[in-house]
C-alpha cells in the first residue's frame, strides 16, 4: 500500500491519540448522566466541568460563558438564530405595545420591511453554517448586508461603517476564512460594536471561530465579540461537539428547548464524552498554539513556495500575509479543481476544492469567486490544508506528484494557454 | 470498594462494548469528513451509508427517512419545530395570498389566535423536549392542547377524538413514558391521523421513542407516524446521537442551516463515529429484542414481588400491563425520593426520582402528578430501571439495602403513619 498524506485539515482533522486517551474513560466505565444526581451522575458532572473551565480558557472567557455545543453549524445556528428571536419577541412586545405592525414573519410585505425590520450585517465568504441562517432569515423578514470582500479576501470596516443602520441588531464575520484562511478584522468589528452598545444601541457581534481556533490567538475580551463559535473536529477532536461563547448578559432563544441543561440555553443530555475530548482538545491547542502556528507555517510557506518554483501558472488565492498558518489556497489555471482533486487522490494525497460543507455543489466556490477573479481562477483552486500531524514528508510526497498531474491535466485541457508560450 | 449498582438506565445506559468496538476505528484512522469526495472522506461516508440501514432496519423505514441528530431532544425539537415552522410557511403565504392577518408571531392578540392559530395536541406526560418546545409554540400564538392521563398514565382515544379540531397539525404523543414506561396508543393515533390526511386534512403524528427504542416494536409502518425520536445513550451507544424518522414526502423546516448533509435537513459534518455506534446500537437491539425484553421483565418483576413483599404502603405508579419491560415506578409512602435516592447512592445504589432532564427542579414530577395521586405518592416515587447489562445481583443487592433505608426514613419522617397501625 503507498503512503496517504492527508491535506484536507480544513474539512477535518484526526483525533489527537491524548484526546481520545481522554474520553475513553467516558466512553467505558463512566458513563452516568451528567443531570443525574447519584455518583455516576457526578462523576460525568465534574468532567463536564472541567472541560468548561478548558474551552473558557482557551478564549479567555468564564466557563458559565460556555454552551456546548453538537459543532460549528449548531453553534453558528444556536447565535444567530437564538439572538434573533430573542430580540424578535422584545420588538414584537414593544410594537404590540404601541399597537403598531408586527414586524416579524407573517408581516404583510416590503412596506414594513423597510420600516422596522430588524438588519444583520454578514460577509459574502461566510460559511455555509452563516450565510444560509442569514439567506434564511431574510425569508422572515429580517433584512440582511453581505459585505463583499476584494482580491485580498479580507473585509473592510469601511464597508460595515457604510451598511450599519440603526436597525441592526447583528454584526456576524467570521474570524478567518475557511477556504483561504484570511484573517478578518474581528477586533475592530468588536470595538465598533462595543461603542454603539455603550451609547446605548441593542446591537451585537457574533464570529465564527471555527477554522481560525487552534490557529490564532482568540481571546473574547480583545475581539470584544459577544458570541464565538467553535467547533472540535477542526481541532483534533471529534466529529458531533462544538462550542458557542456567550458572553455575560447576552440572553438567547434556546434552539433545543427540553431540560435545564446548559442553564437553559440549550437542552439534551450532556455528551460527556465528546465534551471530555472538546475540552482536552482546547487546553492542547492552547497550550501549544505559538510553536504549533510557526510549524504549520513553515510547512505552509515552504509548500508554496516549492508549488511557485515547480508549477507555472497559478494564482495564490487571498491574501498571503493576513491569513491562518495551515491553509493555502492555489488556483492551477487551465485546470479544473475535481479533476485535480480525483487525480491526486487515486495517488493517495487528499486535498479539497473548497468547504466539505459544499461538496455535491456543481457551482465553483463562491468564496473564491467572491475575490473578483476569473472563471477559470475559480474553477481551478485547491485548498491544502495542515495541521500539527503533517510534515515535511507529506509535503515531499505532495511535490513528487502534483506538478506531473498539473501537467497531464493541462495537457488534456482545451482551455488551457500557458501564459508564457 | 463496595459493588455499584446501576439501575438508572432509563437516564442513560453504559455502552455496550461491541458498539464501543464498532466506532473506535472512526475515532482513530478513519477520520475524514463524509462530505469530502476523497479516500478519506469516502471511507466514513459509507461507513455513515451502513449505519443509515441499522437504524432505519429498527423502525422498518428506508433509509433516506432517518436524519440523524444530535440526541432526542434536537429529534423531538426537529420535529415539532420544523414541522411547525414549515407549516406556518405555507399558512402565512395563504394568509398573505387571501390578504388577511398574519397568524403567526407577531399576531396581535387572542382575536386572531381563537380564529385560525395552529393546533397541536400532545399530553401532559411527554419529556420536557416536547412538552417546553410546545409551551414555547403556545409563546408564539400557536395553540396546544396537553391531553390528560388517568390513574393509569396512558392517554385516551376518545380524549384525542374530543380535541381534534380542523386547525390540529400535529399530535405528538411519546411511545412509552420515561419515568413509568407506560406505552401510549401510538397505533391508534397513527390510524387516525392517516385516515384524517387520506380524507385531504393536513395533520401529521409524531412520537417520541427515546425509551420506548430497543424494549418494544417500533415499526413505522405499523403505527403509521411522520415522525420518530430515537436517541442512542438510551440503548447502549454514546450520548451525543439520535436520530429522527422522517417518512418520505414530510418536509420539515431544518432547523440547523449548513451545509447540504442530511437531504438539507440537518446541517453540520456527520459525525461518524457517533453515528456508526448509534447503527450498531440499533442492529443489537433489533436482534435481541425479544429476548431482551423476556429477560428485563423477569428482572423487573422479580424486582417488584421482592420489593411488594419486603416493604409495605407502597404504590405501583402506573399501569403494571401496558408497560415498557424496564421500568418500574414505586412510592414508598412518607419517605422523600430524593432523600432515598442519596442514602441508595451512599451504598453503591443508583436510581433516580424522575427524568434526569427534570433534576434541579424542586417540584415533584409532573408524570406522577398527572396520575392524580395525592402529594406523598408524588414526592416518595423512585424509578428504578433495568438495562441487559444488570443481573439478579442487582435485584439481590437492592433488596439486601432497600428495606432499611426505607424503613430508616420513615421512622425519621414526621408525615409517615404506617397504613395498618
Amino acid at each position: 500500500m503507498f503512503r496517504r498524506v492527508y491535506l484536507d485539515n480544513s474539512a477535518t482533522t484526526p483525533i489527537d491519540p491524548e484526546v481520545l486517551e481522554a474520553m475513553m474513560p467516558y466512553l467505558t466505565d463512566k458513563f452516568g448522566n451528567a443531570s443525574s444526581i447519584h455518583h455516576f451522575g457526578q462523576e460525568t458532572r465534574s468532567a463536564v466541568d472541567t472541560a468548561r473551565h478548558q474551552v473558557a480558557g482557551m478564549l479567555n472567557a468564564r466557563p458559565n460563558e460556555i454552551v456546548f455545543t453538537s459543532g460549528g453549524t449548531e453553534s453558528n445556528n444556536l447565535a444567530i438564530r437564538g439572538l434573533i428571536e430573542r430580540r424578535a419577541d422584545t420588538l414584537v412586545r414593544i410594537d404590540a405595545a404601541s399597537a403598531s405592525k408586527p414586524i416579524l414573519a407573517g408581516g404583510t410585505g416590503d412596506a414594513d420591511k423597510s420600516v422596522r425590520a430588524p438588519h444583520i450585517i454578514t460577509s459574502v465568504i461566510e460559511h455555509p453554517a452563516v450565510k444560509n441562517v442569514c439567506e434564511d432569515l431574510e425569508k422572515q423578514n429580517f433584512r440582511v448586508t453581505y459585505l463583499p470582500v476584494y482580491e485580498d479576501g479580507i473585509v473592510r470596516m469601511s464597508d460595515v461603517d457604510a451598511t450599519l443602520t440603526d436597525e441592526t441588531i447583528l454584526i456576524s464575520v467570521m474570524a478567518a476564512n475557511n477556504e483561504i484562511g484570511t484573517i478578518q478584522p474581528i477586533c475592530e468589528i468588536g470595538q465598533l460594536v462595543r461603542k454603539l452598545r455603550e451609547s446605548g444601541r441593542k446591537i451585537w457581534f457574533h464570529t465564527d471561530a471555527v477554522q481560525a481556533a487552534g490557529k490564532m490567538r482568540l481571546d473574547v475580551e480583545e475581539i470584544g465579540c459577544d458570541l464565538l463559535s467553535i467547533s472540535g473536529h477542526k481541532i483534533h477532536a471529534p466529529k458531533g461537539i462544538g462550542a458557542l461563547y456567550v458572553r455575560r448578559g447576552v440572553r438567547l432563544h434556546p434552539q433545543y428547548i427540553g431540560g435545564r441543561q446548559e442553564r437553559e440555553r440549550r437542552g439534551g443530555t450532556e455528551p460527556d464524552a465528546q465534551i471530555v475530548a472538546l475540552g482536552k482538545a482546547c487546553e492542547m491547542a492552547q497550550g501549544s498554539l505559538i510553536n504549533n502556528a510557526t510549524k504549520l507555517r513553515n510547512l505552509r510557506d515552504s509548500l508554496e513556495n516549492r508549488i511557485g518554483e515547480m508549477i507555472p501558472d497559478i494564482t495564490f488565492n487571498g491574501d498571503r500575509e493576513h491569513r491562518l498558518p495551515n491553509i493555502s489556497n492555489i488556483s492551477f489555471h487551465g485546470v479544473e479543481g475535481e479533476g485535480l482533486l480525483i487525480n491526486l487522490d487515486m495517488q493517495g494525497i487528499a486535498v479539497s476544492t473548497g468547504s466539505a460543507c459544499s461538496s455535491g455543489s456543481l457551482e465553483p466556490s463562491p468564496v473564491i469567486r467572491a475575490l473578483g477573479g476569473n472563471e477559470d481562477v475559480a474553477r481551478s483552486a485547491i485548498r491544502f490544508s495542515l495541521s500539527r500531524f503533517n510534515d515535511s514528508a507529506d509535503i515531499d510526497r505532495l511535490l513528487d506528484i502534483t506538478p506531473d498531474a498539473i501537467e497531464t491535466l493541462r495537457r488534456l485541457s482545451p482551455a488551457y494557454k500557458p501564459a508564457d508560450k
